[in-house]
């Protein structure tokens, strides 16, 4: 008896049909976005993360040097592999490059709730434009695949911010601040008890008073934009008030706006974004974590080696989405379904086989027996796998040249002939012949 | 700019299509038949595939010390997981228990044309039944998955044998054979040159004479395969035959007995096989290796620490099957496919976005200008993603509530009234509209 290893998950038929209709639901989407799908691999170099990814991601990695001497990791997040990829085909890939791709990726970190040392993500990307359109885009995706979830407008919604507007306004402070340990400090605003928070902004170099000045501004409503430029006085900052308000004008054009609320103390940790920013939240504040978040990061690319190329993105993960769904009750029962099964008693396998692949042929799930056993057994294993109907091929029936179709709901049954079944029915149940 | 790791590949969506293709119908096959899908780890205790795995799995483990001090190793194949997770559930699972999964695994081992480190496979296995069927249903449903494909009888055969007729025929002569070894000679058959192969067998104990005689027996045809028991006059192999038989008469039934072939000297290897092994191959030829294999595995379960428990499976890969599509000219075209290219012209963003939207809620694949490009520029892309239909959203024609649709094979083009397109059209084309 061997056991797996912590933080990684065995998910069995019932739980995995579930999360499989969670991933089918949000590639469909993509796909319908014009989204193309790659493949990536599990293994990369360890030196990409480590000049690469942020200090957090780089302590929770699972490196090693493989047998021929090489250092390499387990891939703890898509993007660095995905910029990899854009620099090695350079121009030859038609710009906007649209990818998504769901796969496992690795993290040493804390187990709890939701959050796993193994966990899938369906990541998808907008490389080469930097209009507002492409970042509304990604909004409106996320949005139609959280719709196309179950979720309504009352379940979440996104936290949308821009990392220009928070780094500008701390820039057009009289003091020497820290602005990266400050975003950071933004960034647990709704976690921290409100002293905690101020004893963060006021250790990055902000006085008593600029941090209230400070964490007021925070608050400005979508209305009062401009008050922002205003208080900083910069080109970065109205540059950046203007970019939010364009990709919130253009959600309103992807039928997303009503999903996204201004909120500027959504940060998402430093990493690489550049621009907007967001978050996906639970609208009931039940579940209290962010579901998935995603941004612009223009920069990569280009640190990457390759041309100047703005990108945005977002990256729905299997551990916390699951959370979301159970608390709106629309994650997908974790069970089985068997449209027939075809039960043999005595020897009829020749037929009770052809009558199963006539029916797969029609695509339906259909089993029968592989183990030889008796009628009881094989109507519980019927049972045992949700078969709505089960098709008796019994040797007095064959001698009548007919076959028993028995509702497994109601346990009602007929015999119909043989050569009627599936005959011309696409998917022929107890009621289609009785 | 990085290097991806030698053995690891990057799938661009080109080539992903025609691999998404292929894998779409092997699992869509094996939910037809019941099979259920499971998620498995990347990561296990090194110790499983040490105890578990042959020789040659282990030296080929990317194996190594996580953070936690734990030997971890990247999963080399799925059956020693998934009879962990078997064990795991103990007799909660109704047997037969009908598993599938498609993932990624590695080994370390020289890269060379169809062989990488990190490959895709399939597994496809029955716990729980001994009966002939179960093996039957493993080699239908590979048969119809690779026809499912576009393969006919005339581009593969499963070459099907069993690992008892071997070792038994092995323990009958007058000799201290090592039958592993001798078994691993056998596997080599095809592939040595004829004196290079008996010099093998030789080597494993068998006079010169044994070797003719042994030999001879591997080409024993299938009418005379009760020959092989009158040989050896052992109850064993007695039983394989009359299991090996029985196995090839529920093909019949299960309508893949046309793609079986018997091939005594198909041996697996040694690793956990117990029964009736097969593999698939070209059945042209030009593809000289086997292109996926599988068989019965009786022992392993218990080996696990769980109660005796029968296992059957298969397990078709990415890395191979390409191959033998390719030869056969069934391999699919590796392109991208788009529905639908949605121009803007000037600022007509709100109606291109609401018409993406409703081609989009029809199913299809659809894209829209999200980088505020030209007229010129968005048709090249459209081009370029190979959109079918181009719908030109231009402000003379919304002044005059009409819209363009372009056909982009025929280059044909003709204004439409807006509120009739998309309309009552499920997918409307510029025949539709014309």
């Amino acid at each position: 008896m061997y056991d797996g290893v912590k933080g990684f998950r065995d998910f069995y038929p019932g739980e995995m049909a579930a999360r499989r209709t969670a991933i089918d639901t949000l590639e469909d989407t993509a796909r319908r976005y014009g989204f193309r799908e790659i493949g990536t691999p599990a293994l990369e170099r360890t030196r990409m993360y480590e000049e690469k990814s942020g200090a957090e991601v780089v302590e929770q990695l699972y490196s090693f040097t493989d047998r021929g001497g090489r250092d390499v990791a387990l891939a703890p997040e898509l993007t660095p592999t995905a910029a990899r990829m854009v620099v090695a085909k350079g121009q030859a890939l038609s710009k906007p490059i649209k990818w998504f791709s769901t796969r496992p990726f690795w993290r040493y970190e804390a187990v709890q709730q939701g959050r796993f040392r193994e966990f899938y993500q369906t990541n998808v990307d907008v490389f080469g434009s930097s209009e507002p359109a492409a970042d509304a885009e990604v909004l409106a995706y996320a949005a139609d695949a959280l719709t196309a979830l179950g979720l309504s407008g009352e379940d979440f919604e996104f936290r949308v911010s821009h990392r220009d507007v928070l780094g500008g306004l701390l820039e057009a402070f009289d003091a020497e601040i820290d602005v990266e340990r400050a975003i950071r400090a933004v960034d647990k605003r709704a976690k921290l008890d409100p002293a905690e928070y101020r004893a963060l902004l006021a250790d990055t170099g902000l006085s008593e008073a600029q941090v209230n000045e400070f964490d007021a501004l925070l608050d400005t409503p979508e209305g009062d934009l401009d008050e922002l430029a205003t208080f900083a006085g910069t080109e970065r900052v109205e540059r950046a008030v203007e970019n939010l308000r364009a990709v919130l004008d253009a959600t309103a054009d992807f039928g997303a706006r009503e999903h996204c609320t201004l909120s500027l103390d959504t940060a998402r940790g430093l990493d690489y974004y550049t621009g907007v920013v967001f978050e996906c939240f639970d609208a009931t504040g039940e579940v209290g974590r962010s579901v998935f978040g995603g941004g612009r990061y223009d920069d990569l690319i280009e640190g990457f080696g390759g041309p100047p190329t703005p990108a945005v993105g977002v990256a729905p993960g299997y551990s916390t989405l699951p959370l979301l769904m159970q608390r709106a009750g629309v994650w997908p029962a974790e069970e089985i379904a068997t449209d027939y099964y075809v039960l043999q008693v005595g020897e009829t396998r020749p037929v009770a086989a052809r009558i199963a692949r006539e029916l797969r042929d029609r695509g339906h799930v259909v089993e029968t027996d592989v183990s030889g056993r008796s009628f009881g057994a094989q109507l519980n294993y019927a049972d045992s796998i949700a078969a709505e109907t089960v098709v008796i091929v019994g040797e007095q029936d064959l001698a009548e040249d007919a076959v028993t179709v028995k509702d497994m709901d109601s346990g009602e049954q007929t015999q119909v002939p043989l050569d009627g079944f599936p005959g011309k029915h696409e998917r022929p149940t107890y009621d289609d012949v009785a």
